[in-house]
């Protein structure tokens, strides 16, 4: 059971651009498309049992996938956890678990439901920080995108040097993402 | 003759930290000990004629490399700009040109004393993206260290998204270093 941080980045380390925007991610089109791409995904989606999200994601996914309107939208069958101090707008029929507060008690219920299966932070990087600041934190998976950003939401607002991560793999997918995957010591 | 912009950076697209150090790059010791490194870094330098930094660039390779006591301690034989509105100390014997305002023309020069070989911009991120604007960046050779800083000294503060960057190759040195190395297009 690893408790994974598996996320698209820009090269310069940003989530999403200064309007919350996926744009500059979505040019590449039907990623599925790019060789690779899919099945690597694919298999990592298939060792996961439990994941978790902050508001902001959280947000953008309701919106992104217009859940609002066809809840049967919501794009994960596994349970979802979603740190919020504000009331957000639920899902019918979606597992979700809203929570707040200190990340060690909820990622120990997490990995009762993952039974086994390893854990997904879906992001952003601030509520991963708090994943790590309690070494909850075992990978991190980057989805490097060729684009830089200049400013945005933080990968990971934190500063691990010492001891440093450990670069595990790397995997080219088309001329367009560079899949790095660290371990964290 | 390409413009290369060949750095080190963080995961998370900074330079140096805050208090602009680079201890987390050193704590890898000597990196020529790292399977490929040395090999890496010294095909790409022998390919180069010319190279350009900023003035916080400049003041640290004086300072770190003690060139103030002893001048050859300069690293570089080949000719170097510096970008600079400050007076900043010289160094006897060393072949720097100190400059200031629009990169183009200073990169005729430059081209025309490189005599056929590539244009090392060795940084900071906004000289860089001085010459990215004026459309004379060509390559961005990143070796990322396997750490986050979390704040510091940007890597490339700008967004280059649209056309994306292109992914030309990837190697993996040692579990330390990922080397990306991208076209601008």
């Amino acid at each position: 059971m690893k408790t994974q941080y598996y996320t698209s980045t820009s090269i310069d380390g940003y989530l999403a651009d200064e309007d919350n925007s996926l744009d500059w991610l979505f040019q590449f089109g039907e990623i599925e498309e790019i060789d690779g791409v899919d099945e690597d995904f694919s298999q990592f989606v298939e060792q996961v049992g439990a994941l978790a999200m902050g508001s902001t994601t959280y947000e953008w996914i309701i919106e992104h996938e217009n859940v609002r309107e066809d809840p049967e939208k919501w794009p994960y069958e596994i349970p979802a956890w979603v740190f919020s101090s504000r009331n957000l707008p639920k899902v019918d029929g979606a597992d979700i678990h809203f929570v707040q507060g200190d990340v060690a008690p909820v990622h120990a219920d997490m990995v009762k439901a993952a039974d086994g299966k390893n854990i997904w932070l879906v992001g952003g990087g601030e509520l991963v920080g708090q994943f790590y600041d309690h070494d909850l934190l075992d990978e991190i998976i980057l989805s490097v995108a060729p684009v830089t950003l200049g400013s945005g939401a933080p990968l990971l607002p934190r500063e691990i040097t010492t001891p440093p991560l450990k670069l595990a793999s790397m995997q080219k997918l088309g001329d367009v993402f560079a899949v790095l995957t660290y371990e964290v010591q």
